[in-house]
């Protein structure tokens, strides 16, 4: 009996996990809103358009280098909103912890929330704490839900690519799984890579404040820059074609990709972001994001294309082009 | 060294988890709207007054006498937001899955999950599905945050209760929490206790349509109604005074409580209310509440006073009174 059981993979940012959404979740609780499978679901009340999303954390050390559960459990909720085009105003914070899970710990990461809220303006207004057994949970899992306001008036989502538009990453990609892998590991660097985990709200004000058309917006988390890419070709109907050459990837995170035999294209980021544009005015897009500390190495990396609709293809450094497929499951569970 | 571990009672209803929410939730993450700790957040968003608010489901066992771990979910955020005085209208759905989960279990809570959506007139419109290693979770967890449109001026508000206030509660108490405990304990009953699961924005629409004045709304979830009352009781600073032969409680539920050793006061509710409300119009309330089917056996059961401020008394059958304390802990761990 195949799939009789939820496996690991289901949780993943890939196929098996749009498996589970598409046969069991969408014929059953399907609507115009959720069926759209954006990071976010907008709706409108009395004029005014409103975007909410939701996201569990169950990362695995809950702390990494360069963060922990608290702020990944704003940041990445705040990113979701943010990815719709919308300005995040409030956060609900729902915690389940398990008995004997140390005090001082979970002072650190409510602490960390609290930073993380600041720093990504909003505020925290409803909540709620499970306590289960030894053995119910993992240490601490961590449930946010957002509520941003719609202030542009663009169509940003995953069907809207449109052929000739433009592909734009923010940044180095991989960093926050590799940490993380790296961690868990025990792999030594020079340089020990540090989780990218930040808010990409005030990137996205820039970048909405240059006018520029942005046609689908992800932060490649789970299943990485292959999986966002892949939905886009998917529910836009285009082919989308990068180079691997002009991929932003930090040597240590290559080295490390190596060591562990994984593939950074499907490995998570939490501040990054990939935007797909109208061509004309890709360039003034870049700069805009270049001017914002998160966007310093954004580049363009491919586009949307006529061939291959559906598909997403690789430019080799080498000369030869492959299909870079979404992931089947996802390389590295509980990364987020 | 008390307390330096998170211990089960930290997450019920009680004393414990009020301590947690005062010491180290609402100094480093308080807000004037989270401040209030009612079920629900209240904001405005270009003069709309919406509400905000989430939990975390993790019940066991998931499959229980009258329901599952998925209405539950629906009911639970729809009356969180009922108790604002808000009209539900979105919900977001987050799974946390423990590995090797029955796809069949997990489909009949999705079927449960639609029809409480549609018997609340809810829509799903955003979602996330985590997976976690066998040990991991307890089978499944659900985290649902709603959010509502506030559709009457009055201010609901465990801060707004007013000397002289009666106190209604919807139905009979306790079946709930000892509909669980029974299935847990393996008590068998002539006539097997049913959870009272049902969504609560019905019954609070038809109340709100009487205009008579709420000034303060539970759904008695964990701790009961005890905890409710003595929320009340403390942010108001009035004293509330409760009869116990108005108490409507099954005799089931009674013989039950006395097994068990434990308080009908303090047995989890999840399709029942209290309501604090306006002295002069109290009856109107109850005759509105009674018409309909989920209020039938609603009473007055007590009221507001200026004597025993910050306090919760019962006029006993005997005769005598008694201090009705907040609950210190949980009487009865991962009831919803």
């Amino acid at each position: 009996m195949k799939n009789d059981r939820i496996l690991l993979a289901h949780g993943g940012g890939g196929q098996l996990g749009n498996e589970l959404i598409e046969k069991y979740f969408l014929p059953l609780l399907g609507n115009p809103i959720l069926n759209k499978l954006n990071d976010q679901g907008i709706f409108e009340v009395n004029s005014t358009k409103l975007a909410f999303t939701t996201d569990s954390y169950v990362i695995t050390p809950i702390f990494f280098p360069g963060g922990n559960i608290g702020e990944l459990a704003v940041y990445g909720t705040v990113n979701d909103l943010s990815m719709g085009g919308a300005r995040p105003l409030y956060l609900s914070l729902g915690l389940i912890i398990e008995e004997g899970f140390p005090m001082e710990d979970l002072k650190k990461i409510i602490h960390s929330i609290k930073r993380a809220a600041l720093e990504s303006e909003v505020k925290i207004i409803t909540g709620d704490t499970k306590v289960v057994n030894k053995g119910g949970v993992d240490g601490i899992y961590i449930n946010t839900a957002g509520i941003g306001i719609v202030q542009v008036d663009q169509n940003i989502s995953a069907d809207n690519v449109r052929v000739g538009d433009r592909v734009i990453v923010s940044g180095y990609l991989g960093d926050h799984g590799i940490a993380i892998m790296s961690e868990r590991e025990g792999l030594i660097f020079n340089n020990p890579i540090q989780s990218d985990s930040a808010p990409l709200n005030k990137l996205v004000c820039t970048m909405l404040q240059t006018k520029v058309k942005i046609h689908a917006m992800r932060d490649p988390t789970r299943g990485g820059l292959a999986s966002s890419l892949n939905e886009f070709a998917k529910k836009s109907k285009v082919g989308i074609v990068i180079e691997e050459e002009k991929l932003p990837i930090r040597g240590e995170v290559k080295e490390a990709c190596e060591i562990l035999g994984i593939d950074p294209l499907y490995v998570a980021n939490e501040g990054k972001l990939v935007a797909v544009v109208e061509r004309v005015r890709a360039d003034d897009l870049l700069q805009a994001i270049k001017g914002n500390s998160l966007g310093k190495m954004a580049g363009i990396i491919g586009e949307a294309t006529d061939s291959h609709r559906g598909k997403v293809i690789m430019k080799t450094k080498i000369g030869t082009t492959k299909v870079v497929d979404m992931a089947v499951g996802e390389q590295l569970p509980r990364i987020c």
